[in-house]
């Protein structure tokens, strides 16, 4: 099989824009297996792209080529460029969606994509997942060597993960996102949450951390491990966030106890 | 071809979870194919998901695997089922979910997924889809003997199909989804309406069962024989729902003629 | 590989009609690429989907055949059309959906599709995605010789394509459709804008036209290049469509200076 390519983008489901990207790509790597990640991240979040992938990429074939397209600042000057990390080549606009993978995923060689006889001409300057993420995927896919895309480059702009902070007695962290299902995201590591630890956000006290939804009645909200190793907060068969009013940047503490 | 692996479930268009779920599956199966029957069910709605399967199921290729991720209960001491009909496989929790198809999609053979080493590892209490359901559909879709899932087991949990009661003159049914056009179905076979009964809903005469939607004018209500065989209630050129504030649940009746 | 499906519906994400449509084709054809175009159209918005295509179509593989069901009709005694361009095959309701096409791609030969056999039966009222559309696109991906799908039809519906006005010292458009993005698109080709005229909505002057949304500071309008070579109207950084309610069939001016 063909090196999958895998899609990540902001453009929603209404408009031809995703489809448009899949005809470019078959069009020229006839073979190529084209998947979606999720075209459903906020327009221009690219936050909320780089925690998709950090929670996604593990999971996905080895020598999968990731085209992400989230790119507020298309047409700008900002770059192009693709990455590489132990498992998978990228290739993203140059504005940080690439750094909150996790240490195994991390990319460690860049390049400045800037050989424009990949890219369709003309090439527009509203649509580069047509006219660039998508003829380059299907180059990579078909083979091409990544010296081929442009020169190495040793400064990519770096998103900084936000560690949560230290705190007398705890942590003090943050939500990260909330997903379709009202469970929130929060940036603490569930390794870093010591056993007796109990969880708060809003001045709730939400206990301590658990491994699963049924561990509490159904319709109370808890602390649980999330799927990417983070502390989430649900309610069990309901939706923390709206009940909550649970938002993004929201502080939310871990409080030990003696 | 490989066995076709198709997916339900309610994680919506969001989040990555849908394609980290393929991701999955492609790592562990790199030639599957895999559908998308919808990801649209409303989160932890197993009536919904499973009057879609009925509705679905028949038109699916010979040996599709369904992997049906609607799961409410997840992480509780709720049993994950593989089901075999005559022409299909299924995976899904033991919820019920696969015990509204029609007869000839019947499930026949049931056995608990027990064999934990064909989950991914660590296997997490809150995303079953991507560390039991893909990777276990994966080893299906790759000549897994069934026997290999677990024990056979006689009583998996089963919704009811609920049929229309016969009342005096009539038969009275029941609302039970809105489509995205705004047309209703109901739980009536149209095969139990006699040709010149008319259809009723919210005191509303909806005149005798239509083939289609032109036999009435634009703006018009009607019941229309729907693409699974069960009434249907719409406006033609309209949006049924919205305009009669139709919910799941509502009664709706049939009235023999003399 | 073999020519690849690509469907364009009104259907939306929830409901199980699309995933029928590829358990159909899928059944018949079980090696055929399903590609999706968009199935996020305004339910019935034949105008949106025509456009949707003059957008799309240039970029999808040589010998594609698209299956467009966008179908207020469905049921009535309306056609349904097989069109044949230099490069592709559509199957279409005929309602006039593939008439916007652009010059290159301009559907030159017309059949209907009247050859029952190649139908489900029964074939529905209510659901032709699924017991016309489907069937009949795997048909024609397994080979099939068009002269099999019906008779050579001369007159197929028109739409016509709803040229700018040319007034006093410039041009009146109209706004055609709005993006996910808050993007406006309009009828007006960019080549038809001389290098100083401005653009104006709603009495905004927006500038003359740019080439990418950079050229205005963060928060503003501006006319820009679009990517099918029609004016569009945007805000950088922000939904210009929600700012300035933007409507369908708004007009827009082009005003030459001397």
């Amino acid at each position: 099989m063909m090196r999958p390519i895998v899609l990540l983008t902001d453009f929603g489901h209404r408009d031809p824009f995703v489809g448009i990207m899949k005809g470019v790509i078959l069009s020229l790597a006839p073979k190529a297996t084209v998947l979606d990640l999720s075209h459903g991240i906020p327009p221009g979040d690219v936050e909320a792209a780089a925690l998709a992938l950090r929670q996604a990429v593990p999971y996905f074939p080895k020598r999968s080529i990731f085209a992400v397209v989230v790119d507020p600042g298309v047409g700008s000057k900002r770059r192009v460029v693709w990455g590489r990390s132990r498992k998978h080549d990228f290739l993203a606009p140059d504005n940080g969606v690439l750094t909150w993978l996790q240490k195994e995923d991390e990319v460690k060689q860049w390049r400045e994509v800037t050989n424009t006889k990949l890219f369709l001409a003309p090439t527009s300057s509203t649509f580069h997942g047509r006219d660039i993420f998508s003829p380059v995927a299907a180059s990579l896919a078909n083979g091409l060597s990544p010296e081929k895309l442009g020169p190495k480059i040793p400064d990519p702009v770096r998103l900084a993960w936000p560690e949560p902070k230290r705190i007398s007695h705890g942590l003090e962290g943050v939500i990260l996102s909330c997903d379709h299902f009202g469970n929130v995201v929060t940036n603490i590591p569930v390794n870093q949450v010591p056993p007796k630890a109990r969880i708060f956000h809003r001045h709730r006290d939400l206990g301590p951390l658990r491994t699963h939804y049924a561990a509490v009645p159904p319709g109370r909200p808890l602390a649980v491990t999330g799927s990417a190793g983070l502390i989430e907060i649900s309610t069990r068969d309901g939706d923390y966030s709206v009940r909550s009013r649970a938002r993004r940047g929201d502080p939310v503490y871990v409080r030990y106890r003696a």
